[in-house]
C-alpha cells in the first residue's frame, strides 16, 4: 500500500461535518422536530433530490437558478432540488388523484444551493418543511394553526424566548393600492424586507431612488410605524379607514388570524404582529410569518413562510392554495452552537461499555443481550487492551456507565457496574443492573 | 396564471417516490434499522452528499466511476457519493485525532449512482452502513458481533426466515495458494460469485476460459461443493491439510468467528458457513457476509459485507482495519412490497381526527392539545364540508378515531368518539377519551 499516492482528506467548504457528540444533538433535534410534526398530525413525505431540471426550474429564475446545481448524465438535463416546495408542488400535481385533501405533509431533507461561501452559510443543507394544501380551497384557520405548531416546535427542542411575527401580505398590498402605487408593489416589498438590517432612513431613501412619492413615502413610513399591543395595532389599522377592498380582505384575515392563534394557545408573549414583515421575494399572497428568538435578533429568522393562492400552478390547472413553513435546520444548528445556546449535557449513545478483564466474554454477551432487550444501548469492548485504556474509552464517549468482568465477576455471577460521573462501584447481579441504569 | 406554460409534473425513472401509506412504512423500518444500530452503541454519522471529485474518486475506477454524478460548479470538480464506505474513510482520516477508536459508527443515507434503468434497480438509494474501525488493529470478535447485529435487526424488522452466510476471503485465498493460482485470484473470486446465478458447470467453463487446469478446476469445485452442517464444514476443511499459511490463517479466523458467533446468540438456523461467498468485486481481505431471504433468494443478498485491512489507505498513512456491512435499503422495500412481505396493518400519523359541526372549535382546540401532551398525534378537521367528507378525510387516511363535537357535546362538555374500525360511538369526557385511546 505504500506508494500509493494520497490525497488529502478534506470536505468541501459550505458543507457540515459533524464530530459525533454534535452529531447526536443534531439528531435528537432533527428528530424532536419531526415528532412535532407528527403530533400535529402531518403525513411523511420524502421526494427524490435529483430531479429533471425541466420540472424543477419551471418556475425559478434569477438569484435561484444561478445556484443550483445542474448537470447532464447521458442525455438528461438533471438539478439537486434547492428547496422542498417546489418538489412538494410537483408531487401534489403528480399524485393529485391519490392523495386525500387538505394533504398535511412534512418532509426534512436536505436542499442544495451553491450560495457564495460565507459563516454561517451552507451550500448543502436541511430545510424541516410543513405545508397544508386544500384542493380549490383553505379554511383561514389553517394560518392560525401554523403559529401553534412554530410554537410548539421551539418549545419541544427547549425554547420558551422565541417571536411569531405575523403579517398579511393583502394589508401591504391593500396599502399600496390606496396610496395608488400597486404597479411598484414587488420593489417597495423587496425594499421593507429590508428594515431591520438597514433601517427607516435608509428605506426611505431606496423608496425615493425607485420614484415613490414622498407624501406617498411618508404615509408608508406612518403605517410600519403603527404600533402597540397585537389589538391596539388591529385598532389602528381598521381606523386608517381605508377603502381598497384587498385592504379590507387583509385586514379581515389577519384578525381572524389573531383570534384563532389565541384559541390554539400560543402565549401573548410568543406572537405578535408586524406590519414591517412582508417576504417580498416569496410568492406568498397572504399570511406571512417570521420567528425570532429574542435577544439573538441578529441571526435573522429560524422559521418562515405563509399563505400562497396556488401551488402547483406550474404542473396542473387545478387550483391548490396551501400555507406553510420551513426551517433552516442547518444554519439554526450552526448559529445555537456559535452563540452557546445548543444543550450542553454529555450525550452517549451506549448507556453502557461492558469491559472484561480476560474472562467473562460469555457473561458480557449475556449482559449485552438483555441490556438490549431492556431497550438499553451497550456494547462490549472487545480490543486485548490494559484497563485504563477501556475505561478511557467510555470517558472519552460519554458513556456513563461501565460494567467490569474479571474472575470474581464471573465466579459470583455479580458484576462490578461503576458510574462514570461520580466513580461509584458496585457488585450487582444483571436484573440489579438493569433496574439501577432505567 | 392561466397562460402560462405547463410542464408535465414527473419524476425521473429509477427514483423512488412514494405515496403516504407507503412513506410511513418505509420510515417506520428505516427507524427500526437505526435504533438496532444504536442499541449495539454504533455513533450516528452525516457526511455530505456533494464531495469533491478528488477525494471521493481516489480510489474509484472501471465500472463504478462511469456510474457516478459528477458535474463542475465554478471551477469546482463534484461528485455526489456513490457509497457510504468512501466518506468514512475520509471521515476517519480527516478528523482522527478526535474520534474514539474502536470507532463504532452508523450512516444511514442516499447514495447515487447513474446505473442502467431496470426494475428494482435505483439510482438514488439508501443505504443502512455499520462499520467498526480500529486504529491499528480490530479484534476478530468484532467479525462475530456483525451476525447478530444482522440477526437483531432483521428480527427488529420482523422477520425470522434469514440466513447470514459467512465465509472468509483467507480460506479462499488459500485454496489458490495452495493449487498455486493466486496469480489468477481476482478472476476466479469474480467467477466464483457468480455461481448461484449461473450454475457450476458454467463456472467451470469461465475457469476454463481464464486458463485453470482442468485437474485445479476439479478442486476448486470439490471445495466449493464440501457440505454439512457449520461444523461438519470446518471439520472437512480442516481435513483438507492445506499447507497454505494463508489458509491456516483464514481457517482459523472462520472457526473462531463460528465459536463467538453462537456466543453472540445468533440462532443455528439463521447463519451458516457458505463457501461460494467470495464478494470478488469488493475490498474484503477477511470474513464475509451475505444474507438471504429464505424462499427468496432471488432478490440477492439483502445485507452484506466483510472485513478490510484498511480503510483509508488512500488519504492517510495511518492503519485502519475494519468490519461492517450495508443494508441496500431502497431496494430491499421495493422487492419487500413486490413480493408482497411488507406489513399490511393500515398506518397513520394522526390517530384522531377532530371534526366540528359549526360548533365548538375552542373544545376541538382544547382537545387537539390534551392529546398531544398525552403524545397522541392528532388533528383538526378544519374545512367546512359536510360531515360525510370529514369522515371520509380520516376513513382515507387510515385514522382510527374520529371525535365529533356538535351542540349536545359542547352544552355536555363530553364528545363522540367513533370507532372507525368497528364503527362504535361513545359520549366521552375529554380524559376518558385520552384513556381509550392510548
Amino acid at each position: 500500500m505504500d506508494n500509493i499516492k494520497r490525497v488529502e482528506p478534506r470536505t468541501l467548504s459550505g458543507f457540515m461535518e459533524l464530530l459525533p457528540q454534535d452529531q447526536i444533538k443534531f439528531n435528537e433535534m432533527l428528530d424532536k422536530i419531526k415528532k412535532t410534526y407528527e403530533l400535529y398530525g402531518f403525513l411523511p413525505q420524502e421526494t427524490p433530490i435529483i430531479e429533471s431540471s425541466e420540472v424543477l426550474l419551471a418556475k425559478a429564475g434569477g438569484e435561484t437558478e444561478k445556484q443550483i446545481y445542474s448537470f447532464k448524465k447521458g442525455d438528461k438535463d438533471l438539478s439537486l432540488r434547492f428547496d422542498l416546495t417546489v418538489p412538494l408542488a410537483k408531487y401534489v400535481a403528480e399524485y393529485y388523484n391519490d392523495l386525500t385533501f387538505p394533504y398535511r405533509r412534512y418532509q426534512v431533507g436536505k436542499v442544495f444551493r451553491g450560495e457564495r461561501a460565507q459563516k454561517g452559510r451552507y451550500r448543502e443543507f436541511y430545510q424541516c418543511d410543513i405545508d397544508i394544501i386544500g384542493d380549490g380551497k383553505l379554511d383561514i384557520i389553517n394560518d392560525a394553526e401554523i403559529p401553534s405548531i412554530i410554537s410548539t416546535t421551539f418549545k419541544n427542542l427547549g425554547f420558551t424566548n422565541f417571536i411569531i411575527k405575523i403579517n398579511n401580505r393583502k394589508v401591504l398590498n391593500g396599502l399600496f393600492d390606496e396610496l395608488n402605487i400597486s404597479e411598484k408593489m414587488t420593489d417597495i416589498l423587496i425594499i421593507i424586507d429590508k428594515l431591520e438590517k438597514i433601517g427607516m432612513e435608509a428605506v426611505k431613501e431606496e423608496l425615493r431612488k425607485i420614484d415613490v412619492k414622498q407624501e406617498n413615502i411618508e404615509k408608508i413610513e406612518e403605517f410600519l410605524n403603527i404600533s402597540g399591543t397585537t389589538d391596539e395595532k388591529l385598532d389602528k389599522l381598521s381606523k386608517l379607514g381605508f377603502k381598497s377592498e384587498i385592504f379590507k380582505e387583509g385586514l379581515n384575515e389577519l384578525e381572524e388570524v389573531v383570534k384563532y392563534v389565541r384559541l390554539f394557545n400560543v402565549k401573548e408573549e410568543n406572537f405578535m404582529i408586524d406590519l414591517t414583515i412582508a417576504r417580498g421575494l416569496d410568492y406568498y399572497t397572504g399570511t406571512v410569518y417570521e420567528t425570532n428568538l429574542k435577544g439573538y435578533e441578529s441571526i435573522g429568522s429560524i422559521c418562515s413562510g405563509g399563505r400562497y393562492e396556488n401551488l402547483a400552478g406550474y404542473y396542473t390547472k387545478k387550483n391548490l392554495p396551501g400555507v406553510g413553513i420551513s426551517i433552516g435546520f442547518t444554519r439554526l444548528f450552526y448559529n445555537l452552537k456559535e452563540l452557546g445556546l445548543l444543550d450542553d449535557s454529555k450525550k452517549s449513545i451506549s448507556k453502557v461499555s461492558i469491559v472484561t478483564m480476560g474472562v467473562g466474554l460469555e457473561n458480557a454477551v449475556k449482559i449485552s443481550n438483555v441490556l438490549r432487550d431492556n431497550n438499553i444501548p451497550n456494547e462490549i469492548y472487545k480490543e486485548d487492551t490494559k484497563i485504563k485504556a477501556k475505561l478511557n474509552y467510555a470517558n472519552n464517549l460519554e458513556i456513563p456507565f461501565v460494567i467490569i468482568i474479571g474472575e470474581e465477576e464471573v465466579a459470583k455471577e455479580k458484576y462490578t457496574l461503576k458510574n462514570m460521573i461520580t466513580g461509584e462501584q458496585e457488585l450487582l447481579a444483571i436484573d440489579e443492573i438493569v433496574e439501577k441504569i432505567k
